[in-house]
């Protein structure tokens, strides 16, 4: 094949600060994606675009391009509306669990293609594998019936979804090319807008846990993916969501499931409560669901009875116990106090390094591992009251997950007390 | 081996606009020697380092950590001084060929490793090997033994020399990471430093020709230059000059050498022998011959012989006939007028177009092939006149060659002509 550029011309485009046109821009996704483009051209290209940026013409295109690079999913034929979200990743952020499921309950479909977690926030489709049977991967078919027939599907992409995204996600991670707004937002809106639900929610973290921590950058992203999806025909909303402090009271696998379950069964901590009815709701009104109540569905047992529904689809079984780590270590308070720190990326880290999380893509995942804390931000403790429990398989992890820990759940004096911030931080579209 | 960064770490640093340490550039330097650090993320930092630049001190530690990457020569058995030359690169830039000899003429000793071509300049190596036998491959002892015996070698380097380098620069011609000083100085000044010679003369061309167009990065990447090669102790100068118009009447391989014989022979071009004689006289003040003089052993015959032991050191026949094309085409002057435009980036293109040079490093080059010029700038000619002359094997190649010709060599009114520039606009060091 003749090619219509070379690459480095369109690499020295833009290290020298010019826009890309449709047509390279076109050329270079479609090129890599088929191997015309080296990696080392490609990651040299990306570098240049972390650097020197793209404007909202060439985000927009690119991401165009990445979702031609593969299929395109229909679910025109559904009869009830499909709705989506997407969490930009957190620590404790256990949400997808409860959410697609109580969405469906209250009557749209929710196709949520998820991930699995790299560094120090937990992916969904780990936490669901330490459900006895459950299986991530779907075909295009079986996902289809389960929407049908169940609602709610939560399982991984297929590799037919925007390949070019899938190659390219992996490169950018080895090459320090990720924390950019331009190839994040073109990397998750071309999955989910080839996913092909007619509604999407964005749930944009900031804060220590976060991959934004400056809640500007993540105002920015969120704007930039709203256009994006707005702009496809996919009605987009985002939320500016705090996630300083991790959620809920669990970050690791299995006990993120238990976690989820007491939402489902209409308790469970009460911030993980609201960011899962305020995200229904946002869900349920883009798509004109907006008489149902997603508080009632969790209280009378609708949203419990589809999670069973959703997980057995799957080959999963909700009734089975849950696995659990082998060894635990209880953190005991060595003052009288308050907690004036739960710090999200130390609670993240310290979960990671038991074993609930990875270093590399390939390495496998403990099912039991993880942290729980027994104590929030603000909370008053006395001297030997119980602060945290760290789980793994492997003991010997234990001290240096303590050491993430000790720095970041500190009990110190009351005038040193900071106030939590709102969880729900801004909104954009919708 | 456990690796003492992350690649990843090591980029991002870059990224974000810091300085690397002495410790990250030793390592990512070994490590991308040894595979360790995989292409694409030696790419990623070389576009970083485009883009945000190095300190005078990284970029000497990158200079350092690239010659620890290979051997060092060692010619301090020799009983003469030793000097070497470096040319960023032009059009008809064939000076090595009549230099090398002279200064051994004159009593230092050269080892003058090369290059080929690449784009629209021609490469050293490629010129020579036009001569029947001649080899451009030499051991170290056989380079040692011709530099005792003859004083002078042009070679390729091995492949024991900064073979980070050599690794680098393929990688940054396909990247679009060709063009910064930091990367551009350290390269050329790790090979000439591993090299060994006691003193270095750097001429860093400027003009459309060259690849500093601008005289003031052209400055900045010989000031680089020199302090690198000053602080490892090879006494260095660097001159700056001028590469709008071609050097000599031709640019392409065999007829370089020929124009080079008349050079050596007394005569040629005298911009060439300008040259010649100006960087000889640069070359020998800098290790202390400075009672010789480099335009007496020209006239005199004793390059010319240095000449021809230097060719048949190496197997080639300093005697026989030089190859030339199977095909020429003939440019006349369609109007009376003077030389407005001899545009040296325009000449190369066409003599590379031609056959002369390459368009990747696997092809061949044509012997004959190339371009003569038989007018300068700010030359009256007549119509009818004789303009150029075009040497190629494949005469389909003929009307690209014109077309880019008839835009570099221009014939208008009198009044249009410009002055020609001095050909050493500036020295630096020395």
């Amino acid at each position: 094949m003749v090619e219509r550029f070379s690459a480095v011309e369109v690499i020295v485009a833009k290290r020298d600060g010019r826009a890309l046109t449709d047509a390279q821009i076109d050329w270079v996704i479609d090129a890599y994606t088929r191997g015309a483009v080296a990696d080392e051209q490609m990651s040299a290209l990306a570098m240049a675009i972390v650097l020197n940026g793209m404007s909202r013409h060439e985000i927009s295109r690119w991401t165009s391009a990445m979702i031609a690079s593969g299929e395109r999913m229909d679910f025109s034929g559904l009869h009830r509306p499909t709705v989506d979200k997407h969490s930009t990743g957190g620590v404790g952020d256990k949400i997808t669990l409860p959410l697609a499921p109580l969405v469906a309950a209250c009557g749209a479909a929710v196709p949520q293609l998820s991930g699995r977690g790299l560094g120090h926030t937990g992916g969904t489709l780990d936490k669901l594998e330490s459900i006895p049977g459950w299986r991530a991967s779907l075909s295009n078919e079986e996902m289809l019936a389960q929407l049908r027939d169940v609602g709610a599907v939560v399982c991984a992409a297929g590799d037919g979804l925007a390949p070019a995204d899938k190659k390219l996600y992996a490169l950018r991670d080895v090459t320090g090319t990720v924390e950019a707004i331009p190839l994040i937002a073109s990397s998750i809106m071309s999955k989910k807008i080839a996913e092909g639900a007619s509604a999407l929610v964005l749930d944009v973290k900031t804060g220590s846990g976060a991959f934004m921590k400056d809640p500007e950058l993540a105002r920015e992203l969120a704007r930039t993916m709203v256009e994006l999806g707005n702009d496809a025909g996919v009605h987009t909303t985002a939320l500016i969501t705090a996630m300083d402090v991790p959620l809920g009271r669990t970050a690791g696998n299995a006990i993120e499931v238990a976690e989820s379950l007491e939402v489902l069964a209409g308790g469970g901590p009460s911030d993980v409560r609201e960011l899962t009815v305020v995200l229904a709701r946002t869900m349920l009104d883009a798509v004109g669901l907006d008489r149902v109540d997603p508080a009632d569905a969790l209280d009378d047992g609708r949203a419990m009875d589809a999670w069973k529904s959703m997980i057995r689809a799957q080959g999963g079984d909700p009734d089975a116990p849950l696995p659990h780590a082998n060894e635990s270590h209880v953190v005991h308070a060595a003052r009288d106090g308050v907690v004036t720190r739960l710090d999200a990326y130390g609670v993240g880290m310290a979960a990671w390094r038991l074993g609930a999380g990875r270093a590399r893509k390939e390495d496998p995942v403990q099912a039991g591992a993880g942290v729980r804390w027994h104590v929030t931000q603000g909370e008053h403790v006395r001297a030997g009251q119980t602060l945290a429990t760290l789980y793994t398989d492997t003991p010997e992890l234990f001290p240096a997950a303590l050491a993430d820990l000790s720095s970041a759940l500190v009990v110190g004096d009351p005038a040193d007390a900071v106030e939590a911030l709102p969880l729900v931080v801004d909104r954009i579209g919708g």
